[in-house]
């Protein structure tokens, strides 16, 4: 940490953060500048008080030199993850593609569903049974009876299940069913649900929030690592801007910057992160020309009467260009596809 | 709900949408414009599927014109909501000032605190015994130990106790200690939280998330409301932006608009809604300006030495400057501070 | 447009907001909702005052139908623009490569890069000779020397010239040299400029603002075009939202969506977009996957020495890699590269 | 500043750094951490090149210690500014009022609007002649002629005149009739319009671009105060983020923010601010609580007939009762208002 005292700091005040820093068991270095002087701070400063050392007398402001996560980081394992679970592989130049509906609405539909994505290429099988909804007069899911289809259309085609829980409460129920666990954006930082992920041994595909930092998606990656589960995925869905052509904003340098500080594989959205069927197969390409190392997308065998998502799932028959479209790119640029 | 056909939509297009819209149990009116066609859906949709119609054939896009809430709606309710919870009354013309650390630390600490925020005028004592916090390295309460310690403060200074909640499960336990069921930022949108903490008798503080639009915000209450609790109290306390020299962007206006839709009290944090203990005393002042019908704020007998956030808290002594100023601007306006 | 009145609106709120919209030369049909009567304003209301509309008695909100730019859009022109400036192709199907250093630093430098982007396949020439920097403090370009330089590279290469102009008084000087005009992000919105561009016979770079919305995108276009040039190019820079591990964060999604919406070929700029070195490489292969039809990538001889954005140019060898890189995704998806 | 190499750099990378930076004459100390190395620069860095220190080999990021500008700093100058013009003054306690239309649009106009404002207490007027708008379509200003009306609305009530210029060549016409030169939010980094506002003698209110940091308004007020001009006003008019509900996000920390960083006063101007007559009142008497030296406001005879932004005016009637609010929180506060 680098501590920066203000112009009018005093010596007692430098002096007084010195002996702070050196309480937190770590050395401190003086450097006096020609218009302030700052302290440096040498040591492992991840579990350190940065917040009260900007409450210190003279303060201006501290700035953390080291990242905040640990287990995630490049610098602790330096060769990529590899994610597998069921038909699932994800990482180190296998992009692994999971599709299917929304939500879970028949065993009819997400029979055909699974089906048609196996078909076209995709490795797994998505569908919600827990739905969370922003209203409460919304479909809320299937529960237990959509998990049980999705374990059916399973045994019909052999792709992994991907779905999502909401509660830790529900970990035990799902994990019954689920090849990997899906931690959706708005639960990032339900912490006791990190944990309860982190204590199971299935695979989890944790959704970035719409406002977290990429610190803060590590740092919730880092809750499922340190629980004991080194199977995660980050997944990029969308981010929260002042644009309203889009649901979301998807941006694709995150797959680039998280792949030089993380050895974690990164999945991509283009569902959630456009809000538009026809914005969807285009930057489905660009997220495997970015290197994204995993697809998840929405497909329906009829949209226009989803229970939910409609206006941003594929048909069948655009999944299916849009898979020969990745494919082709991700071929071009070598990956396993 | 109005449905704005493409340039170039078929008579089959808009007939196909008027058969959809009929369906939804809404009546449709064509509008037949000089460049394209708008259809109107009269009738409540709050229900009905804004997003499939969205995917219809010839669509442009879909323009819901009911808000989607309806019990927090100033629609159904025309006069505001007052809460109440022991000594805190809150909405109405009343301003609440809850006030106190942000985690209980100790015995000793939560009682100072107790007994300073009192003296300085506060009605209501605040203090986290469940930590949510974005770094697994990071103190993370003092949990039924804390609530125990805030229990005692109520005892000695008949304070109303506000503390957070993190997990559905945790809500009756908490319950047990607390007057008013704190819902975290990170939890806007923690729906079986939101339903467990609608089925209790405690009032309910519900902190907007941090990229949470107004009606997302509203949503969230609404769970509550719908699950039976009325008693809600709704909290700016920042929203993420492009701003870096505070930690969250603090709008104020949220406080108006809020008054001009739904019923429900609006309380401002101006601690985590600027993240600066500086810049807390004259925020905290703006928010009584702009009309907020309660104020939050962290207050710590040595912010120095907190075990968190301590960059933002008050000292004892500034704490009842940042009153003696809310209170000269209340009462210019008319409020009972 | 459509006009929605409050609940509470009366019937004479009603009737005068028909008569105000009749008064604009729309025709106005009122429906009456269970809820809201809501007024359909038909005819071309680009003119029409939406804002004063809004201060209507009884008038709750106005909601637009028509996009407010005409000249632009796809629906007025169904051909994709192609733009030409003599090397550089823009549009339809060419992908054309804008490619050098962000400032003209002398004739050694500009002539080096040229060739250097030129071997590695760039059809176009940048470099700044007008320079707006943030700080007053910082290198403000070698103004008309500069591009002196950039002719002088031109005839060394045949390379068409890109070059920025910030003030409509120096458009005639920098059309003198300049094959196509860059407006700059910062200069999006000064109208002056664009008008004074719109006068030459100059192709136009015109980049989007750091928050603009992509309607003011075009109807910064629409000045241009309206002043009877018709050659211009789109360029996507990234937005400014609470991202902090890139400069600006580059929303792809918005190829894809100008490609529904507008004729205008529409160019992305990865360096800026990004910030840093390491990340335009694949966003450069992502850009192209989304549909871009052109590429401005910023290259320099040395840029740990460059006199601007040296920590987001490419070497001349990081350049040849990424033109192979995009190459190949561009063929793969059928593009001219 | 503070260079910090990544975890691998070597030791020559490190070695080059130092030679680097003692290269721009400021002085390197290397602190040798546990994962880290970092070095201190120690010196004015203002001029030094940041970015291409960060295009150093091993080099992990550069972080400034020094705030960017000079001359705008409360380092440099300890006493607040206070900027007079006519019957306006602003700053160190006094709070100036401006109000009037957005735009002229008729001598009766300006003229009925400034014998209002004065009577409610106003200070100086505003109107546009010269009208930067979004539309090639929409009402641009009466150019001149508006600036005469302006100088007879003065006359006629002693008021000074706040108007905004748009291009550098419009300078001296437009200081031949105004007290204030306005730059307004998409100008605030048109250099060349800077410089030239700069090189009067004409106080200038410079508003804050909807996406511009702290930093770059105050480096923006810099390229006034640099050109030899110490009366700049700096304006708070409101980001652009996520928030659709107001038409810009108004942060007021901003104020307080700008209170211990520069000594130059601060305007807020809640019409623009929040883009809604009804929420004006409120926002603006927050702005006063939150220690604002100025306010710019607004205010038409007739909004519903306003040519632009009716639907963020107030009326007189609405413009006195606003003033009487924010006179009794300026008072309660010890302001002079």
């Amino acid at each position: 940490m680098i501590v920066v005292m203000k112009k009018n700091a005093s010596t007692g005040d430098v002096e007084h953060m010195v002996q702070r820093i050196e309480g937190l068991g770590l050395k401190a270095h003086v450097i006096v500048g020609t218009e302030r002087t700052v302290i440096a701070a040498v040591g492992d400063d991840r579990r350190a008080h940065k917040g009260s050392l900007e409450s210190g007398p003279g303060v201006a402001e501290v700035v953390p030199i080291l990242a905040p996560y640990k287990v995630a980081s490049l610098e602790v394992k330096h060769e990529p993850t590899t994610v597998r679970a069921g038909s699932l592989t994800v990482g180190a130049g296998t992009i692994g593609v999971i599709a299917g509906p929304c939500a879970v609405e028949s065993e009819a539909q997400i029979l055909a569903s699974s089906r048609a994505v196996k078909a076209a290429g995709a490795t797994a099988l998505r569908g919600g049974a827990f739905k969370p909804r922003t209203s409460p007069y919304s479909f809320q899911g299937l529960k237990e009876d959509g998990l049980k289809m999705l374990a059916t259309a399973r045994d019909a085609t052999e792709l992994a299940v991907v779905t999502e829980v909401v509660a830790s409460e529900d970990v035990p129920l799902v994990a019954r069913y689920a090849d990997v666990l899906q931690v959706g954006a708005r639960n990032m930082q339900n912490y006791r649900l990190l944990e309860a992920v982190g204590n199971t041994d299935r695979a989890v595909l944790l959704k970035r929030g719409p406002s977290a930092t990429i610190d803060e998606l590590l740092l919730a990656a880092e809750y499922i690592l340190d629980a004991g589960n080194p199977n995660v995925m980050l997944c990029e869905r969308g981010i929260r801007t002042f644009e309203t052509h889009t649901r979301f904003t998807l941006p694709l340098a995150t797959v680039v910057y998280l792949h030089a500080k993380t050895h974690l594989p990164v999945v991509v959205d283009p569902s959630h992160g456009t809000g538009h069927t026809y914005l969807v197969p285009r930057m489905a390409a660009a997220a495997v020309a970015a290197g994204a190392d995993g697809l998840i997308m929405e497909v329906h065998p009829d949209p226009e009467n989803a229970m939910s998502d409609g206006y941003q799932s594929l048909t069948f028959e655009q999944f299916a260009e849009t898979m020969a479209t990745c494919r082709k790119v991700g071929q071009a640029l070598g990956s396993k596809f």
